[in-house]
């Protein structure tokens, strides 16, 4: 196993982190390792806010349900869908891009490509010993996200990222089974089959909260999802999504 | 500079493969990397389909455009976006899930997942001495891919990647400036010297062109993307994303 796949694997998600804050040069490290991620048809069609002011962390921070870590970290990333420069193009251009720009497909584009920048972002954070966490909590209130990073339309934030050293690190929690998750050939076509690896897992899952907490906690990863799922949150999206002229048609 | 860092910067894409099949250690490992990253609220919303079958690379190949390289390599793996599994868990502890697994909300959730799973799948890859190839193709037609991989509805392919030895690297291509892709604190608000720094990346882009054809080619970035977008390509992904019970509300 190289160093690489010891990074990759070592992964877990940092939730405390040390009052230091990150340099220059490692912000331009990480943001260069995030750009060198492919990007579809070169487009390029994200851009990432940096933030160090407390203040807008704090804010940050309420928004995505006071999460202490959003505001007390090494470095704050926001990662935002962008299309707003290839606007601009059209415009320098003389050419109309306007129904590409709205559709569902560059949406799409956007989001897989910011998402690729980031996972970048994350693994060069991670191989120079500083911990990540995403924070897919700025998605609670998106329209006060935007108007403190003053984002224009055609850009979406997505997700923050707090990078920093860490205090603790946190257990690994156990994914879902590799035959579950990974079909030959074709999509696993034998529901019981499938059935059963979600009820395997789930006796890993109980086992695993139990342990951890003294057996206090002793949830199953369906019985969790459930609950999360019944609760329908975050609704407002599409309408906002549209409203910043993406996944219109 | 440690060697993770220098395997993420030194990534290009790869389009010509040895004809040498990536071993089972290999492919899961790759997949135990996908699996390792972060994901949003434990939700592990993607799948991956592992393609060996020549025949069905074939046809993948041609709905990708007759890209010889996702017929010719040592693995091909699709990255699919999937809700299937939560549905059938809202069944299964008798929940209704079905407003929040059809909301634009986790829609983007999937696709972010998904994406941030294939990175670390590709770094995996590279880190191996494999190159990889995000083929985004495959969303010429997925209605051709979901018949061949028979993924039901709630699972959206989103793109393939090829991974295999390989025979010819290609240069790198420059990215957007740093400064252009990375903002302080709020989303650049000056439109003037948003538009230099695309300016100035023309001039970067179109020697890079020049310099590699000989003279041949001079095309600047913001051309290249204006005449791509000014096409309207894959303008049924709406339809196609809404029929299989995503993005709906």
């Amino acid at each position: 196993m190289n160093e690489v796949i010891t990074t990759l694997l070592n992964h877990r998600s940092i939730r405390l982190f040390k009052d230091e804050q990150l340099s220059e040069e490692q912000i331009k490290t990480i943001v260069a390792c995030a750009q060198a991620t492919s990007t579809s048809s070169f487009i390029q069609a994200y851009s990432i806010i940096g933030i160090k002011d407390k203040e807008k962390k704090r804010k940050l921070a309420e928004i995505a349900g006071n999460q202490e870590y959003v505001a007390e970290n090494g470095h704050l990333f926001i990662f935002c869908a962008d299309l707003r420069r290839h606007e601009l193009i059209g415009e320098m251009e003389g050419k109309d891009v306007q129904a590409s720009i709205e559709s569902t497909e560059k949406f799409m584009v956007t989001l897989i490509d910011a998402a690729l920048a980031a996972q970048n972002a994350a693994i060069a954070a991670e191989s120079m010993g500083l911990g990540i966490c995403y924070i897919g909590g700025i998605r609670n209130n998106l329209e006060a996200v935007k108007e403190l990073l003053k984002t224009p339309d055609r850009v979406i934030p997505l997700f923050g990222m707090t990078v920093g050293y860490p205090v603790k690190i946190n257990d690994q929690k156990p994914r879902l089974p590799f035959e579950h998750v990974y079909h030959e050939e074709e999509y696993e076509q034998d529901k019981e089959l499938y059935l059963r690896q979600i009820q395997d897992y789930n006796q890993v899952i109980s086992q695993y909260y139990d342990q951890r907490t003294n057996g206090k906690r002793k949830d199953t990863w369906s019985a969790q999802m459930a609950n999360m799922l019944e609760k329908q949150t975050r609704m407002y999206m599409k309408e906002y999504v549209q409203k910043n002229k993406m996944d219109l048609r």
